[in-house]
């Protein structure tokens, strides 16, 4: 099976894109990511959720969790709005820790598809076209539903 | 809302659980790891899909993934019987590199799951009872439909 067959529909953003609607696009869709586009369409990084939250939420209360307990349900909504008039751009943090995306072409094997998510560590590749454009993506449980299917006898 | 309530039933897999089986659950069940528990039910560490790839795939491949379109398909049939007689524990890497596993209690609120998420970059976190056993997990998607609710508007 090649990777134009693997791919399927994957959230994608841009740079602008308003933050708290991407934040409701993982919500929704229950994705862990986002694929972050270029105004050309072309692919620019991984917005994973979990940056989202290192936004929001104040050093002192990630540097000890249990901090969060005091906070009430006014004081933990004030932290939401931080999104609120900002970009997907302003979210992402600085090059050197952003997430790299890892990219096949449509016509990757499944065994490149998983020798690039092995080599990054990645739980999903984009599939991009030759214009760079990104046709959609590959999550690693897809990739592993093909490469391990269920035996018959189950 | 407290981690009791949004946690949610999470693929679990001991270290003697055959390796092929845990790949075969993680394509199933479309998750991109497993919490993997000692014997006595405690949570061991997180098994992350990549790992698996990384077990399977020859180094050589993983550092120039386009060698892979050489594979035939019986040679990479041959790659994915590296997982037969093997269990978990022998996919999982050495100690350092192993990925701890995020862990709340029950009572923990949404914002401190949020703080361990962004503190451990995790997109999720086990929650344990008062013996350190797993009750579910919580994933960073589930989290932010609470969080980032989709407007009554849309």
């Amino acid at each position: 099976m090649l990777a134009r067959e693997l791919a399927e529909e994957f959230p994608v953003v841009s740079l602008d894109t308003d933050a708290l609607t991407a934040a409701r696009m993982m919500g929704e869709r229950r994705h862990p990511g986002l694929i972050v586009c270029d105004d050309d369409g072309r692919p620019h990084t991984v917005l994973p959720a979990s940056q989202v939250l290192r936004f929001i939420i104040p050093r002192y209360v990630q540097d000890d969790p249990a901090l969060a307990r005091v906070y009430d349900e006014h004081k933990s909504d004030q932290l939401l709005t931080k999104l609120s008039h900002k970009t997907v751009q302003e979210l992402l943090p600085k090059r050197q820790d952003r997430d790299e995306l890892p990219v096949v072409d449509p016509d990757a094997t499944t065994l490149e598809v998983a020798a690039v998510m092995a080599r990054m560590h990645s739980p999903v590749v984009a599939v991009l076209d030759n214009d760079d454009q990104v046709l959609g993506a590959i999550t690693i449980s897809r990739l592993f539903e093909v490469l391990f299917p269920a035996r018959s006898d189950d």
